[in-house]
């Protein structure tokens, strides 16, 4: 048995080093990734995936910390990953596990990862999507994954997570302003933090009548929670609201389509990025196509011709040609 | 002569309603949108493009309004282009034109476009980048492109943009949460807008710091100005720092490095969806490969090996076979 597929055995099997080890290697973006992935494969869907999103400095990190303690005075195990959007230059996550979730670090039963999203993208990378999914294999009963910003960001959560918290303030503006994020559709649940501070119940008030406009869903209202982490207040309405969500998802047969549609997204994302790298692969090893990258950057000619060129040429029918011979 | 490419012709020539009409083809990824891209190839590069981001609420649209106004005084013509992010399950723009830069829509110099992002990505499509080189070969020596939030959307301005701008408010949390959201890197000019609200003063400083702190670049100091984009107050000052942030490209040699890269990377961008296109129009008349999706979609095989297979597939090497025979 090769090193990496023992480590998947004992990560499956409760070893809680071998699933930091994996995280890294996945994040490290090791060749093994396809291997790991497909091992874990039939481990997974247990875990309750929450993803908690909003704009920066709403106070994301204090909501999944007080849920956290609730889940975990439930009994429940939780696996927390916070993605910091890396610096495109750096590469690494500017905020560390040091300052977050203090209480839980000497819990053995929570395991908590920051990551730096790798690929430039600014959000959930699908390097964040297979930890996630590590940790659901591990066996974890809740995994909180919180991200910043509007964007790409939710969208990727909405692919991800079975329940989508979206955390606003006050301050973050009047309803329009939240339509305009364009988060309306994709919260399952929101919450309004930092109540105590001027203007909460306005834009509770404001979220509620759009969502009564403009319902999502037959099977689930989405609810509107008023919390102050900081002081514990409204947390344990906002775990009920969210548990409450996944029991309706179970109960309305969406569960299952939630993941299909997961998967197929997934997959699609897979074969997108293997093409691409290989096609890099190509370009860089082949003269005639690196001339032709070189005609794009200098603008001598415009990328959708040099794609058509590209997509037509021998070179990459050659390449697909060994890849077939090869396996085949 | 057919149809798009005369009106391309009309367009270059000063035709604000072609245009208009091009625009519209590029939104709706219109079957010509490469022969349009390729016909305004060589006509690039003109414009000065401002990026405009940050979180919802903060004043960006305001700003754009303020800076048009400048621009205009100073006799430039002005294109704005105002993303947002379009609901995933609607795929329009929530605001519309209409409240937007009220005064000036009687401007003929003054090009105003709101568009959805189509793709589901929540930022900067790569059709709106295509808008912005419309705009740009239509000959506006200014183009602004405003987007909301943090994430996805900023790095893709950072493609499209020859100046990012990042607008904070002082309630956007302190200079540790700029930092969170990944923003030092990319704005080549800060500004605290709503600077009449208390802390404003605070967190420029903070920000300043850690600019100093952190220096992007040896030929840019990046500024942070302080507005009131509503009382116009400020203004004159960022629009001075935004010309001279385009200068200092310009001297250090800069310009052309950041255009090549934006080529290179638009270039990889038409060639992924490319692929991805093929791909999914192949999956959607292969039994084989439909049977496949379907094994995915169930959770029976992981998403790499089914990539593996994919791409290893006889059916695929087929198609380009096609591709190659059909275009040669």
């Amino acid at each position: 048995m090769c090193e990496v597929e023992e480590m998947v055995q004992k990560m499956l099997g409760g070893d809680e080093q071998c699933l930091a080890r994996l995280i890294t290697r996945i994040e490290r973006g090791a060749p093994e990734v396809p291997q790991i992935m497909s091992q874990i494969n039939f481990s997974l869907g247990k875990s309750h995936i929450v993803g908690i999103t909003g704009p920066p400095g709403g106070g994301k990190s204090s909501i999944a910390d007080r849920l956290t303690g609730l889940m975990r005075a439930d009994g429940f195990s939780v696996g927390v990953v916070a993605c910091d959007p890396s610096s495109p230059f750096s590469g690494g996550a500017v905020l560390g596990d040091r300052i977050r979730m203090q209480q839980h670090y000497l819990d053995r039963e929570v395991f908590i990862r920051s990551m730096a999203t790798r690929d430039g993208r600014g959000g959930l990378s699908p390097t964040a999507k297979e930890v996630l999914k590590l940790m659901d294999a591990f066996g974890k009963d809740f995994v909180l994954v919180e991200t910043v910003g509007v964007g790409q960001t939710e969208l990727d959560i909405m692919d991800a997570a079975d329940t989508v918290v979206v955390v606003l303030v006050p301050e973050a503006g009047d309803a329009i302003q939240a339509m305009k994020a364009g988060i309306l559709e994709i919260a399952d649940v929101f919450v309004i933090n930092k109540a105590d501070r001027e203007g909460a119940d306005a834009v509770a008030e404001d979220l509620k009548q759009m969502l009564r406009l403009n319902p999502k869903h037959e099977w689930w209202e989405v609810p509107v929670f008023t919390t102050e982490a900081i002081n514990n207040v409204g947390i344990d309405e906002l775990y009920e609201g969210i548990r409450n969500h996944r029991k309706s998802l179970e109960e309305a047969g969406q569960l299952d389509i939630r993941r299909k549609a997961q998967r197929r997204a997934e997959f699609l994302q897979v074969v997108e990025r293997s093409v691409r790298e290989r096609i890099l692969a190509l370009i860089n090893k082949n003269e005639q196509l690196m001339a032709s990258l070189e005609r794009v950057e200098q603008g001598k000619i415009d990328p959708y011709s040099a794609t058509d060129d590209l997509l037509a040429s021998k070179a990459l029918l050659q390449t697909w040609r060994t890849t077939l011979e090869g396996e085949g």
